[in-house]
């Protein structure tokens, strides 16, 4: 535990968010840490509703994540999707047999009218997560990205695709007329708020979905707490995913300092991994940590988590 | 293959019609048979629309059913089902790994708008089963049980409460509102069609939802083709589920002359086992055929078949 004192708002997607937010967990009471989720990369899957990134931190929350494939559950089996071959199912996204169990719940509650928050408390407790998991918002966002091969929805731009077209530009389809859901709206007007932390997420596809949401960008840049991001860039190369190939096809440099720059006036303070240190000068007046930034197991997780809490005490 | 010149209808619900449809399958051409299959204990659970009967008759067909367990399919795992229990949803029902990809699959099907007859015949296509499956209606109908402890919800009769409660009478819900489905209908008109055989299947919770829906049971009685049901009594009990306790409860002789009694004047034969031959003198003058009715393996059911096909052929 930090002793960090207040509370810590985290935007999270993907799995390096996911990372951070376990490592904050470790570091902090539960009830003094909102994890807010992108949703924008939801997609509808033989009739299922599947929220890979709200999956994503809900299993690392519960230890129950599987840390070599990186995604899904451990000790996963995968007898549904033959079966679903054998029947000539779609079979693009590979579901495992006990990760179904909460896209079958989920589509149940929410085909009863539950909202995707209620739903995303339902499951977490029933996990015996206290950490407040909470969806961006309840309303449908999807991320479409403009590619060189015209306009694909997320899922099949970074499944079935494997992110090989070339990225033009990013919309986040619904967002204008969505709104931050009621436990993200209510971290942010604590006054008790000490920090808002966005965790090393691919900025396009993660956090974007979320800073398109109405108002919610503003409220973060004039929020009196800072507003700290954690570089998913690492080097020359994101650490997972397609986060640099990203940067190079919208013409940003391929570095951290390209994730700065994508942010803007958004930071009050950057934590950059240690062999980007030489970067800091460049980044100022921005404040920045350097420190390890790669988080192979819960020590990692919580060293960068306890990191960034040091610093954020430190900024402003 | 029997010979048997004509086309077969053959109405079925739980494993032992199941087991007839197999040996029907057997004994005939695919295009010979039309299997219309109980859909009166259907249920959403976990949101999915499950379909005992009609998944018990494509599994049988397709060679894949469990046969120590009597129901599911074989090989089967039960993953999914520890996952639910782990997050606290519903668990009363057992859904396996694999059989679980016919219910996803079906109800998105459903959602998207098929109806249950282009969904049965697109799952069965995929097993590889020629034979006509088709559910006895496109609508809705609910098996209710009037008990002891108040009207049940078959599932809940049958499953949850293990068909501990005393019955009184059954009502089938939403049929009078139901139409017999398009391959149904249009097997009853075949100039062909040769026998209607009526399975070894309970008659209260299988055969009675289709004799229920509008003008079935009339149209069956005036065919001029023979109406043929096979016991699925042998001596004074069900081969298998609640017929016997049923029987009992209603007040019924609790034997194979129960069941005729039942059906009354829409038999115009009837196959018993060869240990309950001495009843044929008591069911006169309903032309009665005793042989093996125990269905242990293929061999029998095709047996079974065979003899029912032969004894089709002298009735009338």
């Amino acid at each position: 535990m930090s002793g960090f004192a207040g509370h810590v708002l985290a935007l999270a997607g993907g799995v390096g968010g996911a990372k951070l937010i376990r490592g904050l967990a470790l570091q902090l009471a539960p009830a003094q840490l909102t994890a807010a989720v992108n949703t924008a990369d939801d997609f509808n899957y033989l009739g299922l509703d599947i929220c890979p990134d709200l999956d994503s931190v809900t299993y690392a929350l519960a230890g129950l994540n599987d840390e070599k494939r990186g995604w899904g559950l451990r000790d996963e089996t995968w007898r549904f999707m033959a079966a679903v071959e054998r029947l000539g199912g779609e079979s693009w996204f590979s579901l495992g047999d006990q990760d179904l169990a909460t896209h079958v719940l989920r589509t149940a509650r929410l085909r009863e009218g539950a909202s995707l928050t209620e739903v995303t408390g339902e499951l977490t407790r029933a996990l015996g997560i206290s950490v407040c998991v909470a969806p961006m918002c309840d309303q449908p966002v999807r991320t479409l990205v403009d590619t060189g091969e015209g306009q694909l929805a997320f899922q099949h731009y970074f499944v079935a695709r494997r992110c090989e077209p070339v990225v033009q530009a990013f919309h986040y389809r619904g967002a204008q007329a969505a709104q931050v859901s009621t436990p993200l709206a209510d971290a942010l007007v604590r006054p008790d708020l000490a920090v808002v932390v966005i965790c090393p997420s691919n900025p396009f596809i993660s956090i974007d979905p979320m800073l398109a949401l109405p108002g919610l960008r503003a409220r973060l840049e004039h929020l009196p707490v800072p507003v700290i991001a954690v570089s998913p860039i690492v080097g020359g190369d994101a650490i997972k995913g397609p986060a640099a190939k990203m940067l190079r096809e919208l013409g940003l440099p391929v570095s951290a300092a390209g994730i700065a720059q994508h942010y803007g006036p958004l930071l009050d303070g950057y934590v950059i991994d240690r062999s980007d240190a030489r970067l800091a000068g460049s980044l100022a007046p921005l404040p920045v940590h350097a420190t390890n930034t790669l988080m192979r197991n819960d020590g990692d997780r919580a060293d960068l988590a306890g990191a960034v809490l040091r610093f954020a005490e430190h900024v402003i």
